[in-house]
């Protein structure tokens, strides 16, 4: 059988998975999903030798570093992985949840309740903990879900994705529920985004080149996660200490992260005084640090930023810096480069932190608060599939309930139209 | 300026437009619509001028009859067209409505609230209502819009939205909130499927080839609307009576709309019994019965169905009947065959009512209802933009909150991860 039909062989049997599993018990579920995490840690010396030969070719091939530190798994990560299962398991169940109900004049009775999606296809890149992740939300929102990961991992990937879907059917889930592509062969990605008879959505997870392949040729409804061009605007009212403090953290506890902070915005009012205290903080955390010719003003250190800073996502230390006129100028600066993901004001003015709040067009606009917070788990959802940059179905970080769709259920008593 | 680069000139003047449009007053919203009613009444000669000849073109090139109909404007469409606006008008505004408010344990508080999806794309086929009606809608729910209708319309539409266009703008709405694309030109429509940097969403109606180009081609997000094989299942419980007006109604009264019944499933215990009253009963309104044989054994004056009746959308006054074992054979052939539109049983049988809404996969699942009713209007919404049959973003009818996205207001006061 060639790759396609294996494919889509796959993608049947999910689709006939999802069918069953819409209405397996929460506590079926939950129970698999407990099983799973054990069945990680059981088997943990297996999946650190099989992920050694990963790293193996890894480092034959070149890897940068980072991309082999986020490779690399050992006893505390495939703990994390279990524990993250764990605590999907605790969750709410998000399927059959009333969204309303209403009695129409002609006496029909409307219900509308939240089902799973169906097959979810998840694409994504090097860190093997999304295999479990990914896995573990989709089945406690009643999902099937076909996973392909990066050819980097896929000795990880398929020993982690064997044990739980061993574990997951051992436990009542329903067989093809939790699938794994174990091809390193590119075309099954160009397959599966032609998928329509049978996948529901698919998910990217990875860098702008990934994602930029998914979105223009999938046919397949996409979601689109996880690019983050984010700022920090500064403005003349704000409190110096606190803005340092939010700058520094934002761009600096975790910079490869998508809700990382990439340029950050001086009020001119502030500037000469506010840009020498940030660039010396920064300078401590080891950013390098890119400004326009005002920002090099007062801080001739920096190098000079070109218009491809602007619209860069670094995911790493360095950071671009404008000054710019006063509010306005801020945020026509962040609608022209941002990426819809996450934006934030510091100030004590309270029109313009409304007027920031409405104007800036993002999943999640802040006050006086870190870029870092977009996140299921800093957002209360207790877990994430990832946060979407697009305006459709879901917006912002995704939980159990994005992984849902709608459905009505109509009562009557021999009503016609 | 060659035809790709007047599209993406008007999607980034709808872009701009609708930066300024998220944040216009209901007020001026309503005051807009009401404007766009008067204007398509006091203009209704020309309108009925433009149209003429539309229709001289159609039978020009042999146009269906079915079709024409459809295409003609009179004094009467233009006030349906009018009053549909003026109803839209009275619609709450969901624009800033919020979903959910909290406070995080770091005494973050997260504010979720309803915002235009931004520009929306509407592509669709013969009826020229759909101009004035989508207008609307994207209208009062701050979306800009760009249409593009068949070539069978250019002229209608081009009249509509033009006065539309002017009335709105005259109005206080930003120019260029309403657009239309005056070509007929195929390749218009290829470009827009890939304005992915100005369009958030595009919505096709029309027939099958129509959405399948639409949702096999673009890269812009889609939302899959409109495509109807519905059945009714009549349960061997089922009282005849109501079974036969269910089943007249939801396929005789209006059978060219997506939510009429394609196919009647019968429990082959009543099968001697019912369908024998039913085929009269639909032959009395002059339906082309097709049976499976069992259905032929009771009513021999049925044409055989073949495989692809099963899976055909008629549209028309043509229905297909298959006798059935059991609930769980009429749930096998809805699964195989159903587009996720509407489906309905008739029965007495408390478990079987709630097995057939639990485990068939659609919108909308009636219990002793016609499937007629699956539309914005019936289901109170006071309008809609079409019938999603996808699982992402919207299921069933869309009215204004299915044009909406959402955004995340987060009020902190210094907070760091």
């Amino acid at each position: 059988m060639d790759l396609q039909n294996i494919i889509i062989e796959k993608a049947a049997t999910a689709k006939k998975a999802a069918a069953k599993l819409a209405f397996i018990s929460t506590e079926i579920k939950d129970h698999a999903l407990l099983a799973m995490a054990d069945a990680l840690e059981k088997r943990s010396e297996m999946i650190i030798a099989e992920n050694a030969k990963d790293i193996e070719d890894g480092r034959k091939n070149d890897l940068k570093r980072s991309y082999l530190d986020r490779l690399m798994l050992n006893e505390d990560r495939i703990r994390e992985m279990a524990e993250g299962l764990r605590q999907t398991a605790t969750l709410p169940d998000p399927v059959g949840q009333g969204v309303y109900s209403t009695i129409r004049p002609n006496g029909l009775e409307i219900r509308k309740i939240k089902v799973p999606l169906g097959v979810i296809g998840i694409i994504y890149e090097a860190r093997p903990n999304v295999t479990a992740d990914a896995a573990g939300l989709c089945l406690k929102s009643g999902n099937a879900v076909i996973l392909r990961g990066g050819s980097e991992a896929i000795r990880s990937n398929l020993a982690i994705s064997s044990l739980l879907a061993k574990a997951a059917y051992e436990a009542g889930i329903p067989e093809g529920a939790l699938q794994f592509i174990g091809t390193t062969d590119r075309k099954a990605v160009d397959y599966m985004l032609h998928l329509n008879d049978y996948l529901d959505v698919i998910i990217p997870r990875g860098g702008a080149g990934l994602i930029r392949n998914v979105v223009e040729n999938s046919s397949v409804p996409v979601i689109q996660t996880g690019t983050g061009v984010c700022h920090t605007f500064v403005d003349a009212s704000a409190d110096f200490t606190m803005a340092v403090n939010i700058a520094v953290n934002a761009k600096t506890s975790r910079p490869a992260v998508c809700n990382a902070m990439e340029t950050l915005l001086v009020h001119q009012d502030i500037a000469a005084d506010f840009l020498p205290l940030v660039n010396a903080a920064m300078k401590e955390k080891q950013v390098e640090m890119r400004g326009c010719k005002r920002a090099r003003i007062y801080c001739p250190d920096m190098i000079e930023a070109t218009e491809d800073d602007w619209a860069t996502e670094y995911g790493d230390l360095i950071l671009s810096v404008k000054v710019v006129a006063d509010i306005d100028e801020a945020i026509d600066h962040i609608t022209k480069y941002n990426t819809g993901h996450s934006e934030t004001i510091v100030t004590n003015d309270y029109n313009n932190a409304h007027k920031f709040q409405r104007r800036v067009d993002a999943a999640a606009v802040y006050v006086n608060a870190s870029t870092r917070f977009t996140d299921g788990f800093e957002f209360g959802f207790g877990a994430e599939i990832g946060i979407s940059t697009q305006k459709l179905h879901a917006r912002g970080p995704m939980g159990l309930d994005e992984l849902t769709s709608m459905k009505y259920l109509i009562y009557g008593e021999g009503q016609i139209r």
